[in-house]
This record gives structure tokens, sequence and C-alpha cells, in this order.
């Protein structure tokens, strides 16, 4: 299998994404690399060359340009060229650790979108913080890659996730629940209501109800379905807390004199595993479902670990074959509706 | 001054509510209050009767109720009789701990909007937990009275919360800021965008711009405005987090053996000032903004702290006459568009 890979993305690019890329073809041994970027930088970085090939882009898509109108103009860019390397064959799967906006641009109008889904939903695997729970981790979207999602959209994420909770995350029958303003079957605007009785009468969905922001890692279920809007603001207000909160207790520690001092080195075993738990670095990047290949960002401030782990993901998804089962899923879907949906951007 | 306050409402009622009562009976002396009950329950628990008037009511809501429709049949409710009260000028301010649900309808519809207010805001006062941030609190909402609002909803939160931190948090010249997607102002929905613009657009509003998800208690504004869908899954993801953030803790602590529960205890002065920072007995309780009278509820769990602490919180809203200003500017705005707005709920 072969992963196109956007060297120039991220704040420190193309380093990291280099020393990841290379810890991953070590750790591999079936995939290759098509490492899109700018030779004079990329070159000099890579210590072995083994199934990595380096290809030439004169152009870069920087952190806060307009996405849209990025991928249009910047033709030789590392995320186009990377992008159009999938949707020409040359490759199975897309990485950046770039422009997030220009990520999902190029993912929706070069990769392009499985037949019968209307809207791609950014996928977040995120990890699960109650104690003494089973599973490790949970599918999320959408995370924020559409700011107005309608029923169908919803809909259509309950099963991207369910998908990819089976056959990447090895879960089965997975859970799904649909982010609410409460537990209750009656909760919610119009949109939440009428998605939450949808869900539910689906048949081959294991739906299990509707679940609160406040417990939104408290593993409830395997798969969490919501619209882009509140999704992104439940994460963000998740992330920023956990964060917080550590920032809290180490503000203390600081200023907490020797004791505090000599406290954190007793529970700094606990402080690091609680870190790992909650770190971006664990867990992959964030997969926009609903497209013809694996298209997969991580953070921009992602390290070496990170960038490994998110290709690990892709090759996962790669081996599950869970994008050709989602469109054999989709196909059949449509073709028993028997309905010519029209194409919605 | 007099204060509605409903007796039975609460997990611990009506003793927390009592003791608090009395707690804060004993710390200003010129609040009298009318305490809606059962007088079997409620008068064996009165210590000392100064200033506190029991009245018989026969009916109780339940936690679980239907909001509007036990507000409709239960005439002889705490809640409902409290209410009345306020309306009919018998006291100046509603208290309750009860169900959430019957204390916003019974304060929209029996104690009534501001001339000029198309739906009140359900205000929270909030932690910041920056350290070395100056201030100490700030305030959010809509924080979930409304599933669905409208761009004049939210300027008129903006301006309800402009009341409230100037005359009850005593801020001069607040900072408002708009929750969003993004820190831009191109960011968000329609909704946003345009909310965005009108925000920047009034002149006698200190609008600093968005704030995000993950920076609501990051003291970036003294008041955060949002639509009740938004604010209500920011604010139960981060109150989940950092619960959860300290379950964590506390499991690590339990499962670190002898060194992690030495740690703990040199530890533990940081622990119980985050807990306390972020505990929900500090800063009294929810006030529905927009009403012709204070109407505050604190949570069903409220201590005695806690109610003494919101009962002082209705102290400052009475003393500050922040409804009366409040009442005067919706009046000037009202004759100045010289429009007449129609009637909505």
């Amino acid at each position: 299998m072969k992963i196109a890979v956007d060297a120039m993305g991220g704040d420190n690019a193309p380093a990291v994404v280099i020393e990841g890329v290379e810890r991953a073809r070590d750790r591999f041994k079936d995939i290759e690399f098509d490492l899109f970027g700018d030779p004079k930088q990329v070159r000099p970085l890579i210590k072995d060359a083994t199934r990595i090939n380096l290809i030439e882009t004169t152009e870069m898509i920087e952190m806060g340009e307009e996405p849209v109108r990025a991928i249009r103009k910047k033709k030789d860019s590392s995320i186009v060229r990377a992008a159009v390397a999938v949707k020409e064959g040359q490759a199975d799967a897309f990485f950046s650790a770039g422009n997030t906006g220009a990520i999902l641009a190029a993912g929706l109008f070069i990769v392009g979108r499985i037949k019968g889904i209307d809207r791609p939903g950014l996928t977040s695997i995120l990890p699960i913080a109650k104690p003494g729970s089973g599973a490790k981790n949970f599918v999320y979207l959408d995370s924020g890659a559409n700011a107005e999602s309608k029923e169908r959209n919803l809909l259509q994420f309950a099963q991207l996730g369910r998908f990819y909770a089976e056959n990447v995350l090895g879960v089965n029958n997975p859970r799904i629940a649909l982010l609410n303003n409460g537990t209750e079957e009656d909760k919610g605007d119009r949109l939440h209501k009428e998605v939450h009785q949808q869900l539910k009468a689906q048949r081959d969905l294991n739906f299990v109800g509707n679940v609160e922001a406040s417990a939104l890692l408290a593993g409830e279920a395997d798969v969490i379905v919501s619209d882009g809007w509140t999704a992104n603001a439940a994460l963000k207000a998740t992330e920023g807390t956990a964060k917080m909160m550590l920032t809290l207790i180490k503000n203390g520690i600081e200023n907490g004199g020797l004791r505090a001092k000599l406290g954190y080195l007793f529970l700094k075993p606990v402080f690091k595993k609680i870190a790992k738990l909650m770190g971006t670095s664990t867990y992959g990047g964030a997969v926009l479902l609903g497209l013809k290949a694996p298209v997969v960002k991580t953070h921009g401030s992602a390290d070496a670990l990170a960038v490994e782990n998110t290709i690990a993901q892709i090759y996962t998804m790669i081996e599950s074959k869970v994008i050709e089962k989602t469109v054999s899923y989709f196909g059949q879907v449509q073709s028993e509706e028997n309905i010519d949906k029209p194409s919605k951007n």
C-alpha cells in the first residue's frame, strides 16, 4: 500500500513529519510513502530513503490561508498534489498535519465523496476517561467539518461511525449515541428530536439514545454522533478544560512551596498517566469520513509519535477495507431506495 | 426587602433551604423571607423565625414533572405561590432549588418579561480559572433556557449580561464576547456571523470579539454571550471534564499505593483550592435575566452554603437596582426605535 504524505504541513514540518514517517516505515514493512514537498527542505532530513519517494512540489498552503481559494490556486502545493495522487489511484490514502480547512477542501473536492454521502464528517478518535470502563476510545463525528447539518447528514454520520468502529477499532455491534442537551428522547431542538427518532428506527444500528456533553468521555457509546457545530463546541470545551485543570494543578504546585513539590514527585506517575490518556498524540488523527479514500489529518503541533500513530491508524483503515465496506453499504442503500440523490456540497 | 423562597425545591429540601435562609438572614439584617412550603415539614426545621414568615402551600412540583403543565395545574405549589407573590409585589425576588424547567416557566409566565425583551436568558456566574487573571468570575448566557435563539435574542442577552456585570459584579465597562467556533470574525454559521457584526456595531457595548469553547474559563471576557444550545453543550462539557479530571486523579491515588497516598497528603491544599474554584457552591445560582424581578435558581444538590450564597447574590441584585436599570434601558431603546414589537414566547 502507498500513502501520500504532505511533508510541508504542521508547525514543525517537515522535520517531525519525516521522523514520524520513518518510524512508521520501520514499523509497517508493507507501506510505501510518496512524500510531497520542497526537496531542499525535505531531502536533508530523510535518514533512510527505503520505501520513501520524494516528490517535488513548489508551493505550500499556509496555516492561515482561506482553504477553498488556496486549493484552487495552489495547484502545485503539497496538499493538492498529495490529494490528486490519491484521486488518480497512485496512492491509497492522504496524510497531512497542515491547514485543516485546506485538507477538508482537498478531500472533498479532489478525493471526492462516496456515492450516497451528502457531506463527509470530520471524525475524532477520543479517549474514554472513566476508570474501569471496558473500551479505550470511541468515534466522534462530525467534530467540525460542517457548521450546519441536516437530519440525513447525522444519519449518514452514524453509519460512517459504525463502519469505522467495527472495522478500525474492532468493536462488535458498536453502540451509537446522539449528543444532545438531555438524556430523555424528547430533549433537544427540532433537528435532534427528529434525528433521535430516525436513529432509533434504523434496524442496522445499535442506537443507545442521547448522551450529554458532560458525559462525552464517559464511555456510554462507541460512536457519538452530532452536528458539527455542537460537537466542535463540546470537544473544544472538553480539551480546554482538561488542559486548564492540568495548568491549575501545575500552578498550585509551583506556588505551593516544598510541600507541594514533594507531593508532585510522589504523584508524578498518576499525572503522567492522565496526561497520556488526555494527550493528543495517542489516538492518531482526525479522519474525514465519507470520502473515497482515507484522508487523515493530525494536529498542527503534532510530534513524531503523533505522526507515527496517525499512519498506523491509516494502515488499519486500509487493511480493514473499511472504506470499501462503507461504499458497498451506501451503494446498496441507494439502489434499495432507488432514488437519484442530487449532488450537494 | 423581601425574598419569596420555595422551601420545597431541591434534593435536600426543605432542610438545606431553611438552613441557608437562616444563615442569610443572620448575614443581611434587612432581608425578610416568605417561605412557601408544607408547614408540617418546614416549621420543625426553623431554629429562629426572626424575619421568616412561613406561608402554607399544599402542593409540590417534583423534579421530573413537565414544567409548563406543572405550573398550570399545581396552583398551590410552592414554586407557583412564590412566583405569584413576586408578581403581585408582595416580594422582591424569587428563589428555588427545584425543577429548573418549572422555575423558568414560572418566571416567564408568572413574573413576566421586561418590556422589550423577547426571551429571557438563563445566566450562570462562572469562575475564571486562569492563574494570574485579574477577574474572578464572569457572566455566561443563555446557558440553556432556549434551545433555539435568533439574532435579536443574542443582542438582548449581551445587554442583559452587561447590566448584570456592571451592577452585580461591579465590573466597569465589561468586556462582551461571543461564543463561536473560531476567534476570527468571519467564523461560525450564519447566525453567529451576523450576531458578531451586530454586536460590533453596538456603540454602548465593549465588544471584544469571539471566544472559543476551549477558552470558556480563560478570563477573556466579563460576559460571554451564546445561543442556549451551544452554551449548554459547552458548559456541560466544561463541568463534566473538570469533574472527570478530579475523578481520574482520585482513582490514580487510590490505585497508586502508599507513594500516591503520601503525594495526595502533600498536595491536598492544591486540590482543595481547585475543587473550591470549580465547585458549584461558591458563585451563587443561575439567574433568569430579562424578567421583571430576580428569579434565581440554585442546583438541586445545593448545600446550605450554596443557598446562602445565592441569597447573597439576590441581595446584590436588589440593592444594585440592576433590574430597574435594565428596564429603563430597554424602555428607552423601545421608544427610540418607536417600534411596537410583537410579543414572542
